[in-house]
């Protein structure tokens, strides 16, 4: 089988035997990046060597099942196991292979606000241990996912929009006016920057603290980027799961940053297995209904 | 006397007769407007005719104190009534009258950052019933100023950087794609925006909401910008001030708001006498060592 996780600036492609990768592929094809919405072509060329080879299974997880990707796939409410996502697999019309999309999933805050993710539900069974117990699962990134799975079921999930307000601010602000683009991380102003997030006054007061602390020459101006970047995850990190154990999903260097902030928080963070969304890719493809042979 | 409360964007000028405003002035000439620095030949030329007319003292305040004006005026630590500033008053050079600026305010937050205000201190002291006993007052803006006044001194202050942030976020976050940008205000949105701040979550987080009830059309896209605007505005009232009797000081739209959220977070508010600054301008200067005679 081949597994796709195709996002709105990524595509990875995994050729799988079972839960093992034989072979795989990162490609710059994010779904924001596809000529004209081409996107059975760019599939098709992505993945030629394989099919050419006998694959003829895919599955395909992320964004590419949304409005701006090749097909709209209707979310899948929580909770959700995934049996569940295997019986709701959306059939894309493909020619040389089939083709099967995994829906998103939806949850309702308890305030009633509607929550989303596409892809994310597929890593985060990827990187489960078969055996764990309730887990808290974080995916940080523009638009951080924090889950809480019990039973085998994805049971409720938030976003919290971190990644993209921190490039907004940095970047739109007078806040960046004393940062430099090329400043190194800078681990002690992070440090600071999350402990300060514990402090009472609020997240829009604590921001002006960064000009402040830079005039008064008590942050260097090139640590500035790192201490706001740990105001902003250390907030997030308060919000969703201060405390908790968490499985973090994703890159080595931001799931570094946020495993220091849950522990300065007073939580504990284990970083997930790596190839997490071709192991839930594999997972679910067990689980589907495919009608061709496999290969 | 002439009272000049010169800031980044805007630049207005009072002809005072004791607290009595004869005429006035407002020129889209804020320190950012100023040609190479040329602060002395603009202040010439706007009140020239007040000049002409025998005016022999100027009094200034806001940011024409700052790194980025005119003189950068050291700042008075708090707690500073009017007496304290009038006793720090800074002299600058000037050709055809007596010039004498307001310095700016300084305070430390209970976790040791600092807090700067320039002009607002004015203001501030211009907007209160001089019997008025303990006060919060609330300076909406990019950089929102909350302080407590009591025994005639302002005690403490916080700068809350909301407007600054939606803007930032409107224009350069993926929110922005639902807005539009000649949306008239919509008071139920923002309305919503403000309760939705006292729910759990944190910002972050309710920032996310405001992408995903325009998804699921529980918000129309035309609101969506009203709804922001609610959820940071709450969030900086619940941060600075939930359930204090608050006295707003500026421009009607923005205190309409500032009054409308701190009414659905469980306070009251009431909005300061017009001319703020003029007023506070003309109180700062009656106890001001001028050396020139008045005119």
């Amino acid at each position: 089988m081949i597994g796709v996780d195709w996002g709105t600036t990524s595509f990875r492609a995994y050729r799988l035997r079972g839960r093992t990768v034989l072979d795989r592929l990162a490609l710059p094809l994010g779904i924001l990046s596809v000529t004209e919405g081409r996107f059975e072509q760019a599939l098709q060329d992505a993945v030629a060597p394989w099919l050419a080879d006998g694959e003829r299974r895919i599955l395909m997880s992320g964004m590419i099942g949304s409005r701006q990707g090749w097909i709209e796939a209707p979310y899948l409410p929580c909770p959700a196991a995934t049996a569940d996502l295997a019986g709701a697999l959306i059939r894309v019309p493909f020619d040389t292979a089939e083709l099967l999309l995994v829906p998103g999933l939806t949850a309702t805050d308890p305030a009633g606000v509607p929550e989303v993710m596409r892809g994310e539900e597929v890593q985060i069974f990827g990187a489960l241990d078969s055996a764990s117990a309730d887990t808290t699962v974080c995916l940080p990134g523009s638009h951080s996912k924090w889950a809480h799975v019990a039973s085998g079921s994805i049971e409720s999930f938030s976003t919290h929009l971190t990644g993209e307000a921190f490039a907004a601010l940095r970047s739109h602000t007078i806040l960046g006016r004393l940062m430099q683009a090329d400043a190194p991380p800078d681990a002690d102003a992070f440090h600071r920057g999350v402990l300060r997030s514990a402090a009472p006054g609020g997240l829009l007061h604590h921001l002006f603290g960064v000009r402040t602390l830079g005039l008064f020459a008590q942050l260097p101006e090139a640590a500035s980027a790192s201490y706001l970047s740990g105001l902003l995850i250390g907030h997030e990190v308060h919000a969703a799961a201060a405390g908790s154990n968490v499985l973090l999903i994703g890159a080595g260097a931001l799931c570094e940053l946020y495993g220091q902030a849950i522990a300065l928080c007073g939580g504990s963070a284990t970083l997930a297995k790596a190839d997490a969304a071709a192991q839930g890719l594999a997972l679910i493809g067990e689980q589907a209904a495919w009608t061709s042979r496999s290969s």
